[in-house]
């Protein structure tokens, strides 16, 4: 399995996305998906930077929402060179691979987002994620361009998968983290309820609202069982048999 | 005391050299040497590609020979991508950022070397050193870049100089994890909501269906200010106003 994938969003420079493609390789990480590249795809500019990296790894894929690009995966860290206001767990570099490790052991599939070169993820991509990955560094220096983010990233990851570590607990398939496609679903049903019930009182604040539920929810890690029973309240709840 | 210092031998480009210096400021390091810089120096390209990690440094300086570059070291490691035909100490990445730590805390400035770009070190390099480095990376595609070599080499430095960790966000009280008594509150809510809409529909079933939400829930650590929104919830989809 390739885990983690890597995700680039709104990557803008091709040298950059080929050197990430190139660090990916050299800590033998292969899946690497791209969201909405400003310069398209494929990007010679890329295919340059890479080293031949790029020929080797399966075909990048492309994706227009990042929902889209993380839909298969189970555990997702979006990395943020700044704190956000929002309560979530935060992952060192070191932490995080070790966090990927345990899941990948474990059969899921994990995904890190990398931001756009100069404004980094957004909020709503951050609200998406399980938890955020912050590279300790100089404070007084840390701006790191995007091949060297994803790099040090890589690099930990590596480390941590050929470190000895005892087999973890096997688990059975109704114990797996909902895939992200179907928390979304359950997200979006949610919120369409909430909107019928006009929990929502003020237009404006709804998608602060939305970004926070989103938010909260997300860090349950739920499994697809829970998944279904969270279905059952709602609909519970408003009165309609599931 | 700067240490380690980095030395770069025959650096190739300039690019290389800003990338070098932009990554030893990431990572709080300072001091960069050159011996023999194919493109002399000052470097116009070094100096844009730092973005601005020179100005911040002290002046880089420039020797004719590496001897003359480590003479005031007393702990000098040589990275190589290969192995050599030599007796030497060999030291990861990470295991050699925690030798030149501890000679750091001992008043022994340190100093690693980097060769050129295509070649490498030589042999006569590497004989002077106190014992090499070899960064562990896929075997099947190791070529690492110049710029990327010493930022993994600094990164380690910085982690272990630092061993532990971001300072954590200082939380406010609205950020803070919901008391217990509180929780407490908003599962039994949700639960008699539950109950007389007929969630339950086996009352054998019932514990077990409790402790799963339970479980589910308190995973998420809902702040204060979360349990609120979802005690708002609750609300909205029964149809009461809270």
């Amino acid at each position: 399995m390739n885990s983690p994938v890597i995700v680039l969003i709104e990557p803008q420079m091709g040298e950059n996305i080929g050197a990430a493609a190139r660090a990916m390789m050299n800590c033998d990480l292969s899946e690497l998906r791209l969201v909405r590249p400003r310069d398209g795809w494929p990007n010679p500019a890329a295919e340059s930077m890479s080293s031949g990296a790029l020929e080797k790894m399966p075909p990048v894929q492309v994706f227009d929402t990042t929902a889209k690009a993380v839909a298969d995966c189970r555990f997702v860290l979006a990395t943020t060179a700044r704190a956000r206001d929002m309560t979530k767990p935060s992952f060192t570099a070191r932490t995080a691979a070790a966090e990927i490790s345990m899941r990948k052991n474990n059969g899921r599939k994990a995904a890190v987002l990398f931001g756009p070169e100069r404004s980094g993820l957004t909020n709503d991509d951050v609200a998406l994620s399980h938890g955020t990955i912050a590279i300790p560094l100089n404070p007084a220096f840390s701006s790191l361009n995007l091949g060297q983010a994803v790099l040090l990233v890589a690099y930990e990851i590596l480390q941590t998968a050929s470190e000895n570590r005892l087999p973890q607990k096997i688990e059975d398939a109704d114990s797996l983290p909902v895939t992200h496609e179907r928390l979304l679903e359950l997200f979006e049903r949610l919120e369409s309820e909430l909107e019928t019930h006009h929990f929502f009182r003020n237009e404006g604040q709804k998608p602060v609202m939305i970004r926070n539920l989103r938010n909260m929810l997300s860090r349950a890690e739920m499994t697809d069982q829970e998944a279904r029973t969270f279905h059952g309240i709602i609909s519970a709840l408003t009165g309609k048999k599931s």
